[in-house]
């Protein structure tokens, strides 16, 4: 089945297991083969690595953050310097958040009405207001071809409020398609609703009503528990359109992509394979291993045996660990190869696993493998 | 002319230009095109460089830092886990230095003799021994191509402790030779004598007179003039065998590399290119470009138009000045690779040069572009 979901956009579904799919997203700037993980890129670089590494790990999507790039070093410069692809030399396709998220976590909130959002920079204290149209522009300068609908992400267990940001996020949503005039972007609305199945359903409706190339959920993965998250996703499936792809904001650990694809995710972002690797975690297996503890220091082993990128092929623990305890920065480097490349190859197997109808079948057996690597409770399928 | 010059080495000059030769000095990882400059690793990594990164650029000799390395992992570590080579991933030509310079300029000194120094750790206060024969024994366990004898680098303007430093550098050269097990491994004497150019001659006809494979000439750039090594290599010129290569330690600067191959010297290696690039600073012909400056904003062009680096071929001045304003590592990544290419890419050319036979009379246009990068008064030819 494939669908023009937009006249540069094409979204073919090429094999289901149950509510999990593959499929392959045609954009401008190529093909993703769905479920994909997209490594963060905050600041127009994922963090310690070249685009050649991301190429190397067989990375597709890249997302930036506008709250960032709109900040430092602006969006109007990143437009002038020919576009987010041009600026950081990733040519394969780019996502954009709204700049949402990062306004009610990481600025100093203001004040927020029906327009918009008035905040203090986290950076110079300098005061800025985004609005849905602000979000959009902003976004057209960047020119990532997915870009997303500005929304406010509420504290999901207070339902009179949750309710009051999901109507105004929709209200923006509306705004943000209207605002839109490049047609070499696919806007996605973005559902929130917190942990509230009422508002979750509700959302889901309304977003999938809109005429836009794809979905977003937002405001899972902020505090909730596993459970929680899933029972969204449950709430949510079968009122979300078949033809467009679902993407799973801000998600995740190893099991969050295997639980998101069995609940019909096809794409995921995370900052937590880069971060965890800065921190000197590794995701393996058996769970993370923290490469700085003494005990690695003269084993010759890679990371991971199984694992076929760059650090694993090439390097030990041990020396590793040597580079953690004489704080070369090539450490966060090699394991961040490691640990996004980890989550590549999982959502590879995967695709590999729908695509010949095993997945649902294997999904216990790769949660158990992937266990340890849960920050919080594991739920199986 | 090719010269079996030990065993496992051998050093065949392939063209001359006045003083100026190339050569390929042949050892157990592989053939070094000399005159060649050497990245250093100091801590068994190049600073936030792959053995990748290195290979892209070119390089084929990479320094390795005896006392850090000692001091941590430990030498003994490193040979369990299969020698420097194999521990850093990098299987093309190592050099490894005696630890004496860093002995002298990083630990507290606690205590010279005749036999050796003691030292406290500049990492952790711990108090440790170096000898001739410790230094031998310790860069046997790291198991690079090329080693040093062990020195004593001393206040180069103080004629009489600079006597006194040199006999006692030549005694320890001596022991060095004779504590030397492995045939794989190339051991250079090093020629000191500070700026005095007696000292500098006696020491010159000392090493030369030794059974080693290649010379090293150390004690200069430690805040002599140039106008200073250059009387002293030129003094040292005519005492040096013709078949052995010969090392300027910690040289240098573009200038120092075009005034030192005009000088007869062979190999070079510095940790000016990866730590000015960490602070910002890239070489280019016209003098360094500080790419923190608020003026390249919205530079489009490259680093330097005419390189063929990885950076300069995908990357403007504009990213590269966002990603340093943004504090990403990866600016230093990407500087520290243009960096050590154009003092790689220099050698290239200055070694096509020497075989065409255009080196000398194109010396004083090569030494008027790279004018700027100097540190110190330049001196032409």
């Amino acid at each position: 089945m494939t669908c023009i979901i937009s006249p540069m956009f094409e979204f073919q579904i090429t094999a289901k297991n149950n509510r999990a799919r593959t499929g392959i997203f045609t954009t401008p700037h190529g093909d993703l083969l769905t479920p994909v993980f997209a490594p963060v890129g905050t600041q127009a670089t994922v963090k310690t690595l070249t685009p050649e590494h991301l190429k190397d790990i067989n990375a597709t999507l890249v997302l930036g953050n506008t709250y960032h790039l709109y900040l430092r070093p602006g969006d109007e410069l990143v437009r002038d310097m020919g576009g987010l692809h041009n600026f950081m030399g990733w040519h394969r396709p780019l996502l954009t958040d709204s700049g949402g998220f990062q306004v009610f976590s990481l600025a100093q909130t203001r004040k927020i009405d029906d327009d918009g959002v008035t905040f203090k920079s986290h950076i110079d204290g300098t005061m800025h207001r985004f609005t849905p149209e602000k979000s959009i522009a902003i976004q057209e300068n960047l020119g990532a071809d997915i870009i997303m609908a500005f929304d406010e992400c509420s504290d999901p267990n207070n339902h009179k409020y949750t309710k009051l940001a999901m109507d105004r996020t929709h209200r923006w949503a509306e705004r943000c398609l209207k605002a839109k005039t490049r047609d070499d972007q696919a806007l996605f609305g973005i559902i929130q609703g917190g942990v509230q199945a009422d508002l979750r359903a509700e959302s889901a409706k309304f977003i999938a009503s809109l005429d836009t190339p794809g979905i977003a959920i937002g405001g899972l993965s902020v505090g909730e528990t596993k459970d929680e998250m899933h029972a969204m996703l449950d709430v949510m499936y079968p009122l979300l359109p078949e033809n467009k792809p679902r993407y799973l904001m801000g998600v995740g650990t190893p099991e969050d992509l295997i639980n998101g694809v069995l609940r019909g995710i096809d794409i995921f972002d995370c900052v937590l394979p880069t971060r965890l690797a800065r921190h000197h975690s590794a995701f393996v297996q058996e769970g993370r291993l923290n490469l700085m503890n003494a005990s690695f220091a003269r084993n010759e082993h890679p990371i991971d045996e199984t694992c076929d990128c760059y650090t694993c092929q090439t390097f030990t623990r041990g020396y590793i660990r040597h580079l953690i305890v004489a704080k070369e920065l090539l450490a966060g480097t090699l394991i961040s190869i490691h640990n996004l490349r980890a989550l590549i190859r999982l959502m590879e197997s995967i695709r590999s696993y729908i695509a010949d109808g095993s997945f649902e079948s294997r999904a216990p057996e790769l949660l158990k493998q992937w266990h340890g690597n849960a920050e919080r409770k594991l739920v199986h399928g």
